[in-house]
């Protein structure tokens, strides 16, 4: 299959390499990666085993990327503005759109322009970050949970999900994409939330009582937020907090990767895995208050330290 | 009239030294500043103009401090653990105390030990900070609102009122003291908390439109809190809103004490100023959900800085 990967950071690099090694043809959209590339190929390192690409098709533009089937999208969602127009030249043919972007509101920019038909979405559960520039560090996981923007378990969603487990990512058609995205928020709110907010990592917040408790009252929040949408099966709520509890201690001293993002001094995904959420339950008569101050603290401008 | 100051940190200092010049009998109780004090006496810098008492009476312990009419409590409320038991030895005669420390419980813990007959508490809006040992310096400001812990407009609180005003400080006499400090802790709670927790100044979240929200949003909380104690005359929630944000933008680039004690690494007054109300709210029916989020963000154990 023809792979266009749109977004090439360490998502899209280590999927996209990992798609080639199984044998389908793939183009990258590469920016800080394209002349490293170039000139030594892709390494990838991973507990799965390191391996290396030789030959990696990289491009700086879509337009001269030419026709593909598919096209994987791994974009920061603050690019969005972009999203559509960098997609554009590779849609002219028949090709379908795969969003793995973080949060919500991703398939829907695509839908708009592309027609709902074409886009499918998917919620991705990776650790993995770029080295220096021609390789990408797998730090464990990697399953992916993917399905119509439209909704409905089609062959087409089965057939991405069976050509992601042929190149080795544990890959789940669901019919539900909508409720998948959500379940995942019911993490990524608090913990890359607060993480972020307060620097600190996920055991901290948890071996702290009254901040586990206002993690649990934000998966609260959340979980309301996302049964008001109308899944055809809700999200069973002390459940899914529990599971989500449990996966957390399991992944001990945590950076969630806004938390990341900030330290690094990068944009942070607010929009996708905050506002749009935020505005999605209120529109379902759900105010998430706690995610909403999150939301706007998380968006004030950095400064320089302030001192006493 | 005599008096005893304890807890003297910047509060306890200057009210006690404005008494002091005002004809009144002084004796504070000190810790750093002892030996300087004793050496040196104290000096007060402030835009109201300078001066220097020669001799401050100043004490280890408050048994040795004698008897007393009246006791001005200073002490930051983290050590109210100790509260009762400092001033017991003040109180064997017939002294009344007002407690002029930030936030709620601090009139209730008195009354306990002492009956609420001899107890008042005041409001205190002061700017100031000590400097070397031996010197407390006046940014600005310093009215009182003062009042009985039992409520009720007394010719005591009149008189403690005058005793204030005498000294150089407007005070004004309440009837309802629980009213003047929820209508504080409509400021200190948004203020306080977020400018604390993000370590930006307030001008800082006025500017951002979506933490501008939200402080308004905590305000909102606060009065709900306060309203639902049953007050005579219930605040005017817009009138104090936006008297509130008046002012705010008044003191410009402003940290307020809660940021200053996190960036010089003191411990915080939480309790007081955000645990308290949250559960007297609760206690009425009102669950301050932001309030009670940013009094779990703030109780999380300063760590080193952690990095990307």
């Amino acid at each position: 299959m023809r792979i266009a990967i749109v977004g090439s950071g360490a998502l899209g690099l280590y999927y996209g390499a990992l798609l080639q090694r199984a044998g389908n043809e793939l183009r990258f959209l590469l920016r800080r990666d394209l002349d490293a590339i170039a000139r030594r190929g892709l390494t990838v390192t991973s507990p799965n085993g390191d391996f290396h690409l030789d030959r990696v098709q990289g491009f700086a533009r879509t337009a001269e990327m030419g026709e593909v089937d598919l096209v994987v999208v791994g974009l920061k969602t603050f690019d969005n503005l972009h999203l559509v127009e960098l997609c554009r030249p590779l849609m002219a043919g028949g090709a379908a759109v795969l969003t793995l972007q973080n949060g919500l509101g991703n398939e829907e920019l695509l839908a708009e322009a592309f027609g709902p038909e074409r886009v499918l979405g998917g919620v991705a559960f990776l650790g993995a970050n770029r080295g220096e520039p021609g390789s990408v560090h797998h730090l464990g996981k990697g399953h992916i949970r993917l399905g119509e923007a439209k909704g409905g378990l089609t062959p087409r969603a089965r057939e991405l999900a069976a050509l992601f487990a042929a190149a080795g990512v544990p890959c789940e058609p669901v019919a539900d994409l909508a409720r998948a995205r959500w379940e995942k928020l019911v993490w990524n709110i608090p913990f890359n939330g607060l993480c972020a907010l307060t620097l600190r990592t996920t055991d901290r917040l948890l071996a702290h009582a009254p901040t586990r408790a206002e993690v649990v009252a934000l998966m609260h929040e959340v979980i309301a937020g996302a049964n008001a949408q109308g899944f055809a099966e809700p999200l069973d709520r002390d459940r899914c907090v529990a599971e989500m509890m449990e996966q957390t201690v399991g992944l001990g001293v945590y950076k969630p990767s806004t938390m990341i993002d900030r330290l690094e001094g990068r944009q942070l995904e607010l929009g996708s895995i905050f506002g749009v959420p935020v505005e999605k339950a209120a529109a379902r008569g759900v105010d998430m208050v706690r995610v909403r101050l999150l939301w706007a603290l998380l968006g004030l401008p950095e400064a320089a330290p302030v001192r006493a």
